[in-house]
């Protein structure tokens, strides 16, 4: 499957006061927790909770971000937090993602963001993807 | 209408590792930022934009704010964070908060917030609601 | 001792633009950042690092938290964070705040934390204070 | 001056339970509120309060952000932020950030964040760096 067809999954968010900063828009940082937000709800949808792949002795942390801030967003805003892998390198995971108005025609964030699975007990990288992870990840390592 | 009568407001939420820290748990100020959004949604469902408030001049922040603890939240979790008006007293909205689980068998935090209504002109607590708060707090005012 | 002569410990701070909101002044819900800062410098001081604490299976959550906001902070300002243990009631920890200018004539913040140790193995709380912890409270158990 | 030369500003970090998150570990957007610290104070040293250059007209939003995790830092740990202005290219403001150990034999995170002087009134990016500004940037712009 070719990187256009690939489908974006999609996280609706908005703003509320705690995220924005004195400059009246969304304070820089706080996109990430909703970044992070929806890729803990992709996993799930392809049946992967987070919080069990915890309990069974693995992180997935992020290793690399990329952020471009394209137009900032206010108070009361709704987005789309659209996000895919964009592609898998050993057992770095690449995500894509764009912050979007609810009808796609302004663009806020792009960016990419890089996981890798993290053996808890050994304290290091795990050599491949766990079996679970391996399953939520079939259709982007095809 | 009696307390007992009046109905929560419910806003569902769900435990993501930004929430959480070291202890494993959400960190005790993450419920605050659940609780505004809450609050934010309730106006919202009665007819006020937070952001429109803000833009005709006035701000309505928290002057009291206290919570209990009852039991902690974990990664993955969801819960509701309910809210309603519990009284006003001249120009102070006292909101009453439970957070629960889904079903309503576990209580994680309880708690009340009040807010006073700020005309950022005159820079001071206005003296009595502005027209479009009144109306949104209608049904709390009778 | 009475309370009178209990002495403040004293932590600095100033507003960056990541605790300001869109009403330009401090988010109510970032003063509590601030305010568990102190209470772990405060146990650093009198031998406890907090991490430590925690290593040895511990942790010390927050079950009771009220804060009253008195007067803003803006963007660039400095405050003191001023804390001292306010009683202590069996397990309980009772911690009053207040959050003042440098030079102490305005006041921004004043409330009070209940903080109690949790045995993490036994997943409770403890019957009695831990002797490290006993011996940073030697002063305020007096 | 040389790349190699330009001295880097360094800003003193702790890490405390709210900047970690349930892996134990500082969360990884928890380093960007450190980072904007270090800017400002940078900028303050070189006379440019942060608060005042909003009170004339301008902001310096963030355009762009990229970080590398090299290791992680857990509750307790101790860090300097240095940061320095690696170029200047036109209006954007290229900064360099490494995040290490106190004594520097750690990397835990490298980065460059970019920003640019917006001009609130036109609500657009400013043409030239404000005089302010300019002498702020002075030894980084020879």
């Amino acid at each position: 499957m070719s990187e256009q067809q690939k489908n974006w999954f999609s996280y609706p968010v908005k703003v509320h006061p705690h995220h924005t900063d004195c400059a009246g828009i969304v304070w820089h940082g706080a996109y990430i927790n909703w970044m992070e937000e929806a890729r803990i709800e992709y996993f799930q949808q392809r049946g992967l909770e987070y919080s069990d792949f915890v309990k069974i002795g693995y992180e997935l942390p992020v290793v690399d971000l990329a952020l471009r801030y394209h137009k900032s967003m206010k108070m009361g805003m709704k987005a789309i937090v659209k996000t895919r892998v964009d592609r898998i390198a050993r057992v770095k995971i690449i995500w894509d993602y764009r912050i979007e108005s609810p009808e796609g025609q302004e663009l806020y964030v792009s960016g990419t963001v890089t996981l890798v699975p993290v053996d808890r007990e050994k304290g290091r990288i795990a050599r491949k993807f766990p079996p679970r992870l391996q399953l939520a990840l079939k259709e982007d390592l095809d």
